[in-house]
């Protein structure tokens, strides 16, 4: 799985690096996961156009899913895609056009986070539908 | 503010309580807040009706709001009720039904997160609606 995001890894507040780095050392067993630094919409739009299999924007005029639900589409988006799911995460400025136009948009909520508060709350919920899909306790409904 | 909690301070992974912090020592100029921390279902119920104010509790099938108009229901509450607001997070259970059926259900999302993820977010999310009011850069359309 690859993360896409407009901003610098070093622009992240310390709990959220903290909080990302966790949810990756626990993905760790489940699944590959890496994320990549963007410096502009344009490079992001132009690193999107490599992506493989299936990818996903984050808009908060997305479709929103249960984490059950959210479990399923990205476990099935490993079947569809080979194993390969992105996700993209805009700047400061929301997604740009030529995103939103080419990839399924998935709101994690109504409410605006910072693009980098937005990956924590992502990496969150990954974790989870990793954890859903094992059958682990770690989710309740 | 007063936002009560099922759960022990102490329990909250160290990134989720660095985050808190943080919006809270930012939140110092803006509002009084303050948590409490309630063992059970039953001490949480009990502490709920003591809450003066408008409150609100957070439920995924609550209602769902854009962090503008979560920041409008906001002050609107700090108006109506006197400057009390209260925001009640179930434990690992939910909510208790005592409390679902007295009080005004908010979602952050249809997703499911811990209950002291949900506080970071809610902070997040009270932090935004203050800049929101003030008119600062921080909240971005």
């Amino acid at each position: 799985m690859n993360i896409l995001l407009v901003g610098k890894k070093s622009g992240a507040e310390q709990f959220i690096a903290d909080g990302c780095a966790e949810y990756e050392k626990r993905l760790n067993s489940s699944m590959k996961l890496s994320t990549t630094y963007l410096k502009t919409d344009n490079e992001l739009v132009e690193k999107a156009k490599s992506l493989k299999g299936c990818v996903f924007a984050l808009d908060e005029n997305g479709r929103e899913y249960t984490s059950r639900d959210f479990s399923k589409v990205i476990y099935n988006g490993f079947e569809e895609g080979g194993s390969h799911i992105g996700f993209i995460i805009g700047g400061f400025s929301g997604l740009p056009q030529q995103i939103k136009g080419n990839f399924k948009l998935v709101s994690l909520s109504r409410m605006t986070f910072t693009h980098q508060f937005a990956r924590l709350l992502l990496l969150e919920q990954i974790y989870r539908a990793a954890e859903i899909h094992k059958g682990s306790g770690y989710h309740k409904d």
